[in-house]
């Protein structure tokens, strides 16, 4: 069986053997640095990883997963337009280093590319795989844009927000399981549950994340905590909080969330403040807990051997027992 | 057989059969905007004629025809982007109505819908048709890449222009038409002339583009002519200007194009004096009509009875004659 270290590391293999060098070079270097960036490639060793979990050689599953990087990093170059985002990963992001016009495009390519890699997949395999992929890639777009459309709105529900991240963020996980699980010959019933699985790990991980912001240790977390807070994103705590607050509550917490000028210090421990006198530390981490529950009885039900599973099974309490 | 005319209408009722309906609504109403612009639909309609050079039951190439639809109402959302055009067919474009963000996305979601489209038809196809429509859409994204290049290069060659309207332009017909003959079982030979003829055309129709802005009839050509010299477009007439010019015409030719504050009359009248001196009219016209008649004889040796022929032929020779 595969680690999740040794499918990063195949990936980052492959991504290497590929010469992302081409004319012209506006278009072409833009995709190289994006790649080179190095980001964890979770979502692609989760192609290899479902794939492993029915069969031991899981090179048919390279090129799918190196679709899903593609597409991963094609939503983060245009993401990052969209953000006005400078940093990635340390370094400038792509429409901060070249320019806005040139992201765009290099974005578009590399969600070409994406397709390319997916139309190298041993044809049998095309006919199921595709219109998954292309199903969450719409979904994607969909979450992306009421993304966009709840930083202004006012009256965003829970039930908005899990939409959103299930689309934005959940469903691209669960797909990149599945189709592992389809080209590692999974019955339909099994791709299912791995898709399952994914969406309610990817949930349990978004949550996860916006809770890291506000209750991580600041010195294991190794970045400064209540960045969501200072921007007033849009996170399950703040809606949770502008769902549960009282009338007093959540004036003080308008109150908040308008000044700008405010020592950053002040303004983050004010909304921490109210988040702990709503209890919401324990309820998101109650439904963090119980998104990793539904996750792993999804896990549980595929039929494959159990210590098949064991390294699937370790990935999602790793990002579970995260604090950073 | 089906006119040109014929195709359009057809393709104009698919497009309204499919509800561009969904949520968010600020991602599918830009799209359903853009398609209700109504285009000359000549792209997917090739996709038909193509077909119908070689079966009569053109059916199976609605799908593909509504996927170049849809890719090329991408490339404009995106395109007017970086062009940061506000009017298309008299118009807002959608980045102008709504904003860049969301005309980005829309875009992003437009281009996945043609891969949807592209999924919807009979399976067999998808071997033949996926991977010339894959490469095409990247090559296009690379023309685009060129023309943003070759506004600020003073050294644009006459080969450099072809190479971007290939790309940008050509490539695309060339595509829409092998894809429609593939649908309608033509060898694979039959396929590549038909491409050829294709491709011949689109670039005589690129250049007939930048013909007409200096050299139509403006009584005839329903708008004015010059947009493309007041802008300093790279047309073929520019470029093969800056290349013949000796170096006394060059200095004139530059310091017109430098002028951006002189009346509009006055830099369209110096510039068409110049092009007149080179004899660029006619050398360009000859150009055209080489590119014509390549593309008259690959139509030509397409093995397909005679008379299945004419409506193609008779839309060649139409593009031919257009004078606006």
């Amino acid at each position: 069986m595969y680690t999740l270290a040794e499918c990063q590391s195949i990936i980052n293999q492959k991504l290497k053997d590929f010469e992302w060098v081409g004319f012209p070079i506006n278009l072409y270097d833009p995709m190289r640095y994006m790649l080179a960036l190095e980001g964890k490639r979770i979502r692609p060793a989760l192609v290899l990883m479902g794939c492993n979990l029915f069969t031991d050689d899981i090179s048919e599953a390279f090129f799918p997963a190196l679709a899903i990087e593609a597409f991963h990093n094609f939503t983060l170059m245009h993401d990052d337009i969209m953000d006005k985002s400078t940093i990635r990963r340390g370094l400038p992001t792509v429409h901060a280093k070249w320019n806005t016009n040139i992201a765009l495009l290099a974005g578009d390519a590399m969600l070409i590319k994406a397709y390319e890699f997916l139309l190298k997949t041993p044809a049998d395999f095309l006919g199921s795989i595709l219109p998954v992929f292309n199903q969450t890639a719409l979904k994607v777009c969909e979450g992306q844009q009421l993304d966009m459309d709840y930083e202004e709105a006012s009256d965003v529900t829970i039930q908005n927000y899990l939409t959103m991240i299930e689309n934005k963020t959940a469903l691209l996980i669960a797909t990149s399981l599945k189709m592992g699980a389809l080209i590692g010959r999974a019955s339909d019933q099994d791709a299912d549950l791995l898709f399952e699985f994914g969406r309610n790990l990817g949930l349990a991980f978004q949550l996860q994340d916006d809770w890291l912001d506000a209750f991580a240790d600041p010195k294991v977390f190794g970045k400064a905590i209540g960045n969501d807070i200072i921007t007033n994103k849009k996170t399950v705590l703040l809606v949770e909080a502008l769902q549960k607050a009282d009338a007093l509550t959540r004036k003080k917490l308008q109150y908040w969330m308008a000044r700008t000028d405010s020592p950053r210090n002040e303004k983050i421990e004010a909304i921490l403040e109210i988040y702990k006198e709503l209890k919401l530390e324990d309820l998101v981490r109650m439904k963090i807990l119980n998104y990793h529950a539904k996750a792993t009885e999804c896990l549980g039900n595929v039929s494959t051997h159990k210590e098949r599973k064991s390294e699937m099974l370790a990935f999602a309490d790793f990002l579970m027992n995260r604090n950073k």
